[in-house]
């Protein structure tokens, strides 16, 4: 019997990578392709689908493939309205990818996709209730509750990034102000070490979340202050979201995440001091283990072993 | 064949109400004890399984009894260290109805198993995904996610009246500051009017939400102000509660959400204000469309109808 593989398709911006997945969530093959060079998605799922074609190995069934996209609606199969996507409106990306690889196709936000993939091969493996939490541009998430991700009514559940911890806060690119994001993610990060630089009447040069990382590993007050502010920040969001899901952990990903103690000690501490007693020493605190480059791809392809395997 | 009944118990503080209900939500008969004189939580479920009997058709089976209880646990049959009960540490009430009644107990928490009779019996009725708040003393929560609710990992999912929304702000009972039901609930909606009053620097006699409610009525400013107030907050947390699950709806209930524009309009306005664009026009608030003095049993009946219908 051939061995049975999955695609795991990651839009972005700028870039588009998908590899090939086997059972074990072992990524056997990639590649990419420059998402800007399409204005039409249609054409770039057919290119897509004839470069995963190139990639499967000649005795392998392509059972399904998975797509991890902004503003990715698992229901429709569409992305819709993603303010980062060069298509406008409401894009049927499922449906263009089933025609172009003749297989079952299924799509969701990127984050979520990879909340899966934490699921079936990270350090969620095992878990029923957890959410995972992207911490990158801005802040993404997925939420699972009973071994299932949560799509909500209209399968745009799940955005904690958008919750609003600063009401007349910092404005966000939702068209409101003071969303999660602006605080914990790279870019709140970054706003938060330019606040506190200018209290100090500092001059500030071009600087990213790792440039603070540094200057925080050196001891460099604005930058510890930073991380401490974004962890603080951080643990009172997430002690909030127990309150409604109760997960068994937490995970954290991205650039943030790998800041290590810089940024876990701050988020433990404010996420304990802030939980509900009847919550408290029952719900950790994790860094996820799928690894930065791979999980993209690993939680797309996730979509369709979980409903395969 | 026998006829089919479930018997639904709340359990509160001060009185615990039980009474039989049909398949179709109908309460047939009821009855309540004093919670207070049963120091042995053990006996006062055999009195009420006693009198549970005495209120049955002859011609009637009882297939199951719902129980709901504050500090409810769904996983265990727990009360645990609930505040108002005069039973400490964990009670195993759902064991000791079950050994009292020979029949099937399902236990979680009142707020919980109102949500089910909303959705069973109420204006819920179809939906799969909502949230149920009751503004009562507290603000109690049920979330409903594909149709079945979200317990979490360990029982205890569900707290939304302990969200924190103004860290560093009024004191909880729970021994932390600034949760949601400090601000919105029958309690909260009297701290805001006395501080309204005391901005005002008029007396402040013995008032009630009820009382503020015909001040209101009368168009005085005090306490058309705590209803705005109260209205605004609620609205955010609503408005943040959507960015987890995403529900259809969210149903208010309790003597709070009766007080009908004047609680509703700034709670939609604020709703509306805050929610992320995509949720726009998409998540109703709603009256629930359970009675008053019915939703306690009711919603308890319902843990049961939920298994055996």
């Amino acid at each position: 019997m051939a061995i049975k593989l999955v695609a795991g398709i990651d839009i972005g911006g700028t870039n588009s990578r998908f590899g090939i997945v086997d059972a074990n969530g072992k990524i056997l093959a990639h590649n990419s392709i420059n998402t800007t060079d399409f204005p039409d998605a249609k054409k770039m799922a057919k290119t897509i689908a004839r470069k995963i074609a190139d990639l499967m190995p000649n005795d392998a069934d392509l059972v399904g493939a998975g797509i991890g996209a902004p503003n990715g609606n698992f229901f429709r199969g569409t992305i819709e309205r993603a303010p980062n996507l060069q298509w406008k409106g409401v894009v049927p990306l499922s449906k263009y990818f089933s025609d172009a690889l003749h297989c079952k196709t299924v799509l969701t936000n990127d984050a979520k996709a990879a909340a899966l993939g934490e699921m079936l091969f990270g350090g969620a493996k095992g878990m029923k209730d957890f959410i995972f939490i992207t911490l990158g541009t801005g802040l993404g998430s997925g939420i699972v509750v009973n071994g299932e991700l949560v799509y909500g009514y209209d399968g745009f559940a799940g955005e904690v990034g958008h919750v609003i911890v600063v009401p007349g806060g910092r404005p966000c690119g939702c068209g409101r102000k003071g969303c999660l994001e602006r605080y914990c993610s790279a870019t709140g990060i970054v706003i938060t070490y330019l606040d506190n630089r200018k209290k100090r009447k500092a001059k500030s040069d071009f600087i990213d979340a790792k440039y603070i990382y540094e200057l925080a590993l050196k001891g460099d007050k604005a930058a510890v202050d930073a991380f401490n502010y974004t962890g603080e920040m951080l643990g009172l969001a997430l002690a909030n979201s127990v309150a409604y899901t109760m997960p068994e952990a937490i995970f954290l990903f991205g650039g943030l995440a790998q800041a290590g103690k810089l940024i876990f000690n701050p988020v433990k501490k404010s996420f304990e001091k802030n939980l509900l007693p009847i919550y408290k020493k029952k719900v950790k605190i994790l860094l996820s283990k799928l690894r930065e480059d791979d999980a993209a791809i690993l939680g797309a392809a996730s979509l369709i072993w979980k409903e395969v395997k």
